[in-house]
């Protein structure tokens, strides 16, 4: 664990955070109730096999209560995976989410990059499923892809799929932020892990529930001995009481996600508006809970450290590979929060020097 | 993970839990209450690096900081060596806790068995710093012993320290149980890290503070070299924002421990006596909140399926190498659990066939 991460309200002063990636509405109520009930409870040890929550997580996904392994955080099962398989070369676009390159160069990896184009919005190559992938033995691909928000095509998607069971290469979709979609259904890879046992499909509650304090994730996999593989690897009880507890509440809110994507939706399409309307050079257009954006020409200084001092945090993605001083990323937060974000950020745009 | 544990209330009905080894006087209010408010800031990410517990902890257990590692309970640290370090071949004495076994086989390394004699009441033989080690590059010892509860001595556990130091083997000294212990300054080997670059002391709040459900124990050590390697195989977020909650109150809750050794003291004598006078065979000079005991003779059937259906629950110990068919281990509980322990147990044995 050495990238450093949005969400450092620790070591900063913060009145709105739109650094990190969670839902706008923040954890239903009925997790944070069932969450506080399972604190007392904690005098005993979590289920390790969290057998309660896994059938409920199958029920909903449509899979086998078997094929479900639970981590702390979706960040663990990346981790568990790089050391169950301990791949020489993982393939990973550039720009994404960096914890895959960091498990795999953990293990004594080497991570081949496929670098996604500006002029292209980011977008995966359409001929990438029968191009040459560098001798990869793993490929990582989150959809929609972090920072970027961008998602791969429907055929396309299963496109790589079949070709990494052509080509024996472990899959590993991270799909963590695709709930936040109107068409998460269609979009998902979850139904078809059966007709790709090279698949393992990430997911966090983390994120879509808005309880990354908590830490909770799980992956979908058909393979018994590649689950067994990252079970090994895994302590006992990695999943705390409260963490099941939450997980199992947040199944239950039928309308959260409802109401979380008409959010997500209206508001993106606003924050968009608003940043292509003198305020960012250039916006992605992202189909997630968040923006990239590039402010370069705009704002020559460090717009992060100008926000910050509004008390505002956002992502630098300078560091994110493909990328490069002028990115940054936003959440998208709730209607009062954009708005709060719009105004610090008008202020000092009007302030320029 | 796949070592059986205690603590499974999950799949069988449980009204009193005697096989699992925590604080009897249950988590301490002040830690339910802290946990309870951190689970409302759970829209937060952790810290990632829990600066403020660490401090904390350092400050209590006289080390520095960054000498601190925090993990999701013990047992993630137990992994999370193994998988820095990728021993070839770990030392372990049998019987002892599995997990040390089962997070080095599955880094691919040996374990060599250091067998303890109930002739010698499982104590560690004097000579052992001066022994064949078998060639290992890792020795695990806990101190006070699982499941036996036995010390090693004091100028015993400082030579192996040293041996360790000469024959650059590295020296996991877990000291999980150690607390409840009243000499556990005398006997620690926290203070002494500054002298031996190849120790690795663990610790848990689960066992000492009660709070297995909320997952959070720490590894002091003082090569910087050894933590960040630790710190690279874990995942970031690793320990959740109730369990740094939890543990930041726990260390602020002076009388709990001191309350806890006295609860602890007087009730395993107790139930030393009330077993040695007929319950079992033979019971080991336990010095922890546990007690090993022997009843092959005096109840030939299975004790622990016996005392289950009296919805009592033991740890079974004859998977544990060293020992066999007819080893149970309970916890010390309160006066009132145990006396319900001992009454069941009475019962059992009138009843006997």
């Amino acid at each position: 664990m050495t990238v450093i991460h949005g969400g450092d309200v620790y070591r900063n002063q913060v009145e709105y955070d739109f650094s990190i990636n969670c839902n706008p509405l923040g954890m239903p109520k009925g997790c944070v109730r069932s969450a506080r009930d399972a604190v007392a409870e904690c005098g005993k040890y979590p289920d390790p096999f969290g057998e309660a929550l896994c059938a409920e997580i199958a029920a909903k996904e449509g899979v086998e209560a078997s094929q479900v392994l639970l981590g702390n955080g979706a960040a663990e099962l990346i981790y568990a995976l790089a050391q169950a398989l301990r791949p020489r070369k993982a393939l990973c676009l550039a720009p994404c989410f960096q914890e895959y390159e960091e498990a795999v160069k953990n293990v004594g990896g080497e991570v081949v990059d496929w670098t996604l184009h500006r002029e292209d919005d980011f977008r995966l190559d359409p001929d990438f499923p029968t191009r040459d992938w560098g001798g990869a033995d793993i490929l990582f691909l989150a959809n929609p892809n972090n920072p970027t928000g961008v998602c791969v095509d429907n055929g396309l998607l299963l496109a790589i799929a079949r070709a990494c069971e052509e080509r024996g290469v472990l899959f590993c979709l991270d799909e963590c932020f695709l709930p936040f979609l109107g068409d998460e259904q269609e979009r998902s890879l979850k139904g078809r892990i059966g007709d790709f046992p090279h698949l393992v499909v990430l997911r966090a509650f983390t994120k879509v529930y808005g309880m990354p304090g908590l830490r909770l994730g799980y992956a979908l996999c058909a393979s018994k001995d590649l689950l067994r593989k990252m079970r090994d690897v895994l302590p006992p009880w990695n999943t705390s009481l409260p963490a099941q507890a939450a997980g199992r509440a947040a199944l239950r809110d039928e309308g959260y996600l409802r109401r979380s994507r008409l959010v997500v939706e209206q508001e993106r399409k606003r924050l968009v508006r608003e940043l292509q309307e003198g305020l960012a050079d250039w916006v992605c257009p992202s189909q997630a809970n968040f923006l990239l954006f590039y402010v370069n020409e705009l704002w020559p200084g460090e717009l992060g450290r100008a926000l910050l001092s509004e008390k505002i945090l956002i992502r630098d993605c300078s560091g994110f590979r493909g990328l490069g001083p002028g990115y940054y990323r936003i959440c998208i937060g709730t209607h009062g929060k954009n708005t709060e974000l719009l105004r610090r950020w008008r202020n000092l745009w009007q302030n320029r020097s």
